[in-house]
């Protein structure tokens, strides 16, 4: 399956002096990315619908970015995510973010899955997996 | 010479539902860190000063967390930073989050030095060569 | 002219523990919101653009808000944005936030104009008031 | 009884293109002044302990800030806060904004006292109203 992608409107108020994408913001622009890939997989349901709805969490133990070009309001940030790896109770994804098909980082993120209520690691839903899997690459 | 610390007050408005800090603020949190380390050695020069007065800019070109523990607004944030790789051209820091003392994350962060007027890649000048070399660890 | 619709996807990282918006992230989704409204009438252009292609500033003097029911991410936001009122060297703005057709907020912002290089006032430029006043209610 | 006082660091990634800080920030500065004020007043509780330790809320029904001159990194910014007003089931607050003793912003807040758990209106605890009295003017 291709990577989903996800469109992020970069604005003024995203950038700093040097007139590009302050860098604190960027890991913000992967992590929404992410939450649109679950809700483009859970028929709607992001993080909010996942904690509060099927008492899954789930937090960040990890994240790496390389930032290959400054990002700018210029141009839509096109954000193409995919997990790579599904763990017993992990999982990672790729984000990696374009303007104009120039990349503009690559990141890795990993995240456990918890049981929202007791914030203890459980393995992930199996309705989860179904949708997952087809993303995995071989 | 020991790690500088840099304090962050947590607040109500960082958390999300899950009541612990969005992963998404906690980048923010670190380079706010290293902006206070720069304050401090520079004479109260951060970032804006840097670029605008010393025409030097420092783009981040990676940057890599992990996370230990939630971080609540139940404590203060302790940020001590430290320099940890000096290339021509490049700087490495390394910032570590504590709440009583009990670690939050870890992060490496590299930058490069830039001529901020050509966004082109420079030496770091030799002011602050002289700063930070005592911060770097035999 | 009907007034302009910008959406907002709302996430779980702009919540707070109490599972609705934290107040302080509100005001930035009215900004986009006009920002937004500048691309429409301006064929893509926004403040980034306006400053740096145009030379024109519009720094904010005023704003003002009042919630009438919290934000959630169980809808999305639809913000519709009008110019209500158009002087020699400012420009007043009405922003509605809507969930569900449910009004969320209802915001008034004041900006004027200034040449973006000497921060200074001046007058609107023509080619901004021509596709400003259809917005205009008489 | 004077005002209280907030110090901010403003920095590098609050600021956008125009080399001040982006107006979508400000309201947020004085958010965290009004939840430094409760921490004063309460011991050290902010609206975290607030809403999950005396299950009390006080969402903003309204917010009016005047913007009177640009905010840099090149100073501190003072807020101080003080309630103006104390209703059955409401407070006012002004919050002002200053570098340099020079006027930034002036804002008011309103903001309802509920009950955390069912979100709905209750009179302020009286613990609350003996500590902001004393800051009520005359």
């Amino acid at each position: 399956m291709t990577p989903f992608e996800h469109e992020i409107s970069v604005t003024w108020g995203d950038c700093d002096p040097a007139k590009i994408v302050y860098t604190g913001n960027i890991p913000g622009y992967a992590l929404s990315a992410i939450n649109a890939f679950w809700e483009h997989v859970l028929d709607g349901d992001g993080w909010y619908q996942m904690e509060l709805d099927w008492n899954v969490g789930t937090p960040f133990v990890h994240m790496s970015l390389d930032f290959r070009s400054p990002i700018t309001p210029r141009a839509k940030l096109a954000c193409s995510v995919r997990p790579i790896r599904l763990g017993n109770t992990t999982i990672e994804f790729e984000v990696i973010g374009r303007q104009d098909r120039l990349c503009n980082f690559e990141g890795r993120f990993v995240c456990v899955f918890t049981d929202a209520t007791t914030f203890t690691k459980r393995t992930a839903p199996s309705a989860f997996l179904d949708v997952l899997r087809p993303y995995l690459v071989k």
